[in-house]
């Protein structure tokens, strides 16, 4: 059903939500690809940003730059950067992040969010979810329609099976047609791709896209979890 | 995302399953009506017969003559009988209705199934669902890409909480435009309605209406769960 | 089982925690009433006030008047108000909630709890359910025997579907004797209620308690879900 | 909230459905003699039978009259034997189970059943709590208000941790002054009765009791899982 | 923790329920090569059979054959064959499969029971499970002392999101020195393996060794969920 | 399968995770008990510390001197004193508590952690739980092989039934040989042991290790839940 929208340009922005720069990429990329070439407008938000001394000015400076060349590749409109304290965002109100992201989903106005998963192993990815729920609360006409949760590896897979939210996907896109481009646009991360048999590998991304895929008889997919579609 | 599809007739048809007459209106007639109006095709498969002597022949007849009445009036393209005993779907062997439903599905196609709930408290539901998705499986090219659950008022809200699967929408279609319709289609089932306050009259089926929709800041609306979408 | 002690004044107070005015009325209003008229306690405490500049202190005293006027309708014996900053109970010390409810529990001696669900989307409505269950530690002879939590329009329908505890619900209070003052109770929050199709609305209101009247066969009611009761 | 129904005659009948006879005993035993010694009537119901070459007649006369005498200790109204199949309530007709319990109900109008819980491991348990529900569908004004379930020693623990439904208590009845009644009445089932570490033992029985009372600061509990309670 | 014991001959026979040929190697055939290298008795049990005119005899011997061939492969002491008829095992008695079931591991005494999961889309498969469980009951000194659910390529998949039991694997068994071997064994079923990317494939069954591996940091692994283990 | 483990000396160092003094004996005196006789490295972890005026300097002493003695009868090899604040956990940095276990992890390398259950009502327990995890992450080829979460009396039951992470153990460790050790080492803590029937009491105790050990036919035994174990 959601296909005609995903290759026309008529169904308004995406704003995918990353906690960290990468976690987009490996989550999303093959779907942000092909909304981008259907001519879709695909933002991206990067809600922390490392803080010394645990990273060097350099090192911040060295991701972002990785991150826009995978951006670029997959045809991100625009990257948006908060700069939310990496690791730490428990740290920080909750209500400052509700506001940021609330001011970012008016401004933008996306018909899909693809948020990080509630049952990440990092506290940034709950915490960015949760945000990301309040900043879409349908109290008005207007409010994203969509949003999905997607599944990032070295995350999802390493909290608590049955005693945090389980991933389940049950919403799955092609990306028969983008999953090259999605590997080399995680390749950009040269400061944070990791060797075989670490679970944020190429072999490893690879693998999970075949996965997806073969559950739904497709050469390549990513999975999601919706949260809520009105249709 | 599937407001688009949903609105066009190139969507392919839509295939909503009733273990008994009436539950399909119950739970989705509003979203039968907008895809009916879109010019989509929308078939309904009852799967079982009232069986005498707990039912004459009289009785079906009438049901079946009122569930014509009602799916007229929504527009359904064509409704399918089965004759699969009703309330004793368990006695029937499982792998019959997997091959029945599984043999409709071939024939019609459908790119959008709507099934009962399995944690609807009446086994027929129960069991419709399972053989629904055994019928449904990705093991080819071609299957029914959407598949969401709907909700059956007596049926859904009557079974353990906590104890047996929740129903919990996060699929919303505006029914604006047809809950008038989906009410008048109701009150065909002129055997089957019940005064308020029970479950299954028109006013609960209003206010069920009003309550998804206003989560969703609709006038009405109605909710599905998810099972599976191939984008 | 419960109904006769809701009935009768021998029961021992009844206590709701509301983390923000009008959150304990769209909960439990009527069951609030019909305990009131039975001849029973009945105590609020409101946990959070709004800070400026977010809220003018006119804007506090505004609805803190509203509040007591809707209490008073319903019949409340008395408001306690805690001045716990709103939308930022995450910024306090969990400590202190604790201890601050801890001693109103005490001080109380309330056999019946109400407090606002876990999984509702609202971080100050989550963390009040926690401080209410520490509060009321069976630890000793006597503690709360009856902890219910109950749900709220715009909160607890809006987080993520089987990633955040759903509200499924397992008691049901008739309220067809008070569901009219439960209304206008509502009313009185003049500042707060919204236009359907808001969820914050009275239609969206008189939806919901026509609905889980609806599935206990009675015109109006109110769900909530059992947290623990000890007979 | 329900202790002073507990302690009535006036709280109208209580029903607890066993699979098999003692499952009633294991689970509910010392709350039917708290409930009988009030003056409420108890009834129980034996859903099946032991059926040849499996049982002979006078393992199922002998198992009877045990179960009698355990009765007649807690101080049961009357004891209602149907004969379904044990072990094979599967390979009955679903609306044969119905009807039966149905038509008991109708017949008792309980306000209180105890029913076996469905995450138990044996299929006679999960099937005799599906159609006590379904004899207790609120389709009409009047209904059992009030549904529990129990955990049976040796039925409860077996089955599969996260898989399975959890029996995760949230009503506790303090039986301080009936568990010494409860544990001869488990000892009259000479039959059934094992040796300690076996479960279906008595200081399995009696630690379960220990436990589940201090979970709430009482001496013994039995611990019920809250199915449906209407006020 | 269970490490040592795979890898010496002292740890008891093993044994793998498979509803169908070939479901236990997709689960665990690099498990099942791992033990048997290590010396460990490793048992199968095929509990169905294809049934005229479904299936032909010829049909039935040539997957027998192919499945003696894979485990010839995989090292497999013993392959257990029942003829309970394929896709119908819900219309066979349940204390049939039962009593078949708890005879074969009287007979093995296994202390390692690797079962289908009952999440699994097949009926066959979960029923499989459960008689698996009662056929385990701790109910004397003597059990399987450990019980784990293994994951099929195209039946764990394929069931409903959230409203089905999850398979989230907990236990994770390095099998980088047996995945040739395991895929090898795959292959041996000639009349089932499907091409890519149907989820019974080659491919996809290497993507998944992959995946299970990397996430615990492993070239390949197979992921299981523990249903019991005493220790 | 873990049995031969736990019996050797080989199997590397355990890491008991407790947030508060006691809580470790409660959860696993019975299995430290019967590492540290089999020859393994028992180590625990205190991870908060009493803070003024709260809790006097005295007051800490005492417990610290408590838990020595308890652990020195347990044959704890060496006890950490971590010095976060006592029910404040929720104030320190997130990231201060992942660095400190994560530090520790590193240095001990231990094969098995036991770690607080993520559902326990005390929000020190649940934050230790989520750091463990981070601390154990699979992101290199060596780190803990085996995670298990123990049960608190007086923290895992007082949660909320259904809407917090349930305990339902998978693992159960027989510790018939050393519960009296257990007990013994349980009433070293002067200053926290209470009387029966708080769960917090020796009777508790005992009673939970006869049922825990019941299920699964053995006089005593300790429940976990497995959060991971790679073979």
């Amino acid at each position: 059903m959601i296909a005609s929208d995903l290759n026309t340009g008529h169904a308004g922005p995406a704003l995918i939500v990353a906690p960290h720069p990468d976690d987009e990429v490996l989550g999303a990329g093959g779907t942000m690809a092909r909304m981008a070439d259907a001519g879709r407008e695909v933002h991206v938000v990067v809600v922390t940003r490392g803080k010394p001394p645990k990273f060097t000015n350099e090192q911040v400076a060295t991701t972002r730059r990785e991150a826009r060349n995978a951006h670029d590749l997959l045809g991100v409109t625009e990257t948006h950067w908060m700069d939310f304290n990496a690791a730490e965002l428990s740290e920080h109100a909750h209500s400052d992040l509700n506001g940021a992201l609330g001011k970012l989903v008016r401004d933008i106005a996306p018909s899909l969010i693809l948020a990080p998963h509630p049952g990440d192993i990092h506290m940034d990815h709950q915490l960015s979810f949760l945000s990301t729920l309040v900043a879409s609360r349908p109290h008005q006409h207007d409010y994203p329609a969509n949003i999905l949760a997607y599944e990032t590896l070295s995350e999802t897979n390493w909290n608590a099976p049955y005693l945090t939210p389980a991933f389940v996907p049950n919403v799955f896109v092609d990306i028969s047609d983008t999953i090259e481009r999605k590997l080399q646009a995680f390749g950009k991360f040269e400061s944070q791709v990791k060797q075989a048999p670490h679970e944020r590998s190429v072999d490893s991304l690879r693998a999970l896209a075949t996965l997806r895929g073969a559950t739904v008889h497709r050469s390549a997919a990513e999975g999601f979890v919706l949260v809520r579609s009105v249709i």
